[in-house]
């Protein structure tokens, strides 16, 4: 029997509060990779699968206003659970790399910096919904909150996250730089307040080790 | 300061396999209960909240073939924790009396049994998803697997969970009676089998311990 013919694919994440510029930076960063040779999965959360963007849709709905935090953080790893079994760990099993806008430091920081879940609770969901995987690489996309909401309010109607408070998003962002300052072997913290072609640079910067030839 | 001036309301639920007779019985003992004058609201799962009937058209649509049963789970106890929080909980402690066609049973019969999700997983879930609730009484509608199956095929398309087969619905069966074997003083196991009127019979007397009158 052969041995598995390909080293495992990696898992990069891209996190950051409400237009940090996470999905401008996806398109940037999609190309230097697949121009670097990878065999890239692109995705998102919530979302990323039929189930999961059919629990995209309930839990962004500005309609579902009356939903419980315990409901939106159980939502969130249902698209999880779906997105890591049918997607994401499939692929990197085949060798193919993963580029996903939000991952698991997303629910730690939304449903738990800004919702205030447990962090405890978010870890046992984490084990066993999205079978503990932790990303290669997570991109934080550091920006203060009053310039995130000034360029998402470009884009039109909030949806039912988008129509929270600073003092939220202010939890959020405090929630992601500890998360960040504790792993700063898996995060790196990018400038996000700099101009687009300038965080690229930062991200591309930040996942050039990937790319070094494991040891043969 | 008055104490509480109604005493807190039951929860009165109904399980079993498919096309056991749970809604058909619900119907009948909503009037009864109405009659001996209870102040009842009466719901469902998954469902019985905007966001729960959302998740209900998720989890049933037989499109989303591929969910996976941790993601199942997730989004049961979504849909419970809304309904528990939005519905049931306010409902018992206005001393109103609440009547629902299945109840976290079924998620230990379902997806613990049915699908091999462990029991101290759902257990968690129960404690902060569904804020440790349990039913004053639960009547469960046992009936062979066979017999359901035969009443449920008149109904048309089959959905997401109808679809499997009868090793599946053996196992959730089995689930239901030992959890009923395991808890006498809240379940009461009604035979099925019975026409109609007499499931009912069974119903009524299984609920009559809740209208005596508490010692005062
Ligand atoms: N580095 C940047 N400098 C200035 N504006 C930017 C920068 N990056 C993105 N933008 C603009 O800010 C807005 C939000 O960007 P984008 O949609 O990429 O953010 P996001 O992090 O994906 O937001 P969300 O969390 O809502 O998905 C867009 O109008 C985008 O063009
Ligand atoms: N006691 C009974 N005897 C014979 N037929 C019955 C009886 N109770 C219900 N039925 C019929 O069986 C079918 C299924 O009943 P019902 O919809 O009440 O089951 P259910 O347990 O709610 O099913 P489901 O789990 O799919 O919601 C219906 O056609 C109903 O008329
Ligand atoms: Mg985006
Ligand atoms: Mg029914």
């Amino acid at each position: 029997m052969p041995v598995n013919p390909h080293p495992r694919g990696k898992l990069i994440t891209l996190e950051g509060g409400e237009g940090a510029g996470k999905s401008t930076l996806l398109r940037g960063l999609e190309a230097h990779l697949r121009a670097q040779g990878a065999d890239l999965v692109v995705t998102r959360e919530p979302g990323g699968t039929d189930v999961g963007e059919a629990v995209r849709g309930v839990v962004l709905d500005a309609a579902n206003n009356e939903l419980c935090a315990e409901g939106e953080l159980l939502l969130m790893f249902a698209s999880r659970a779906q997105l890591v079994r049918q997607v994401i760990e499939p692929a990197l099993a085949a060798g193919r790399w993963v580029l996903c806008d939000r991952f698991t430091d997303a629910s730690y920081a939304y449903q738990g910096g800004g919702r205030g879940q447990p962090l405890e609770r978010i870890a046992a969901l984490e084990r066993w919904a999205a079978l503990g995987l932790r990303p290669d690489i997570t991109l934080l996309l550091d920006l203060p909150v009053a310039q995130g909401r000034a360029r998402a309010a470009g884009r039109g109607d909030a949806d039912r996250i988008e129509v929270e408070g600073d003092a939220f998003f202010e939890r959020i962002r405090d929630a992601y730089r500890s998360r960040a300052a504790a792993d700063p072997g898996r995060f790196r913290v990018l400038d996000a307040s700099a101009a687009p072609d300038a965080v690229l640079a930062q991200a591309i910067a930040g996942v050039a080790g990937l790319f070094e030839r494991a040891p043969s």
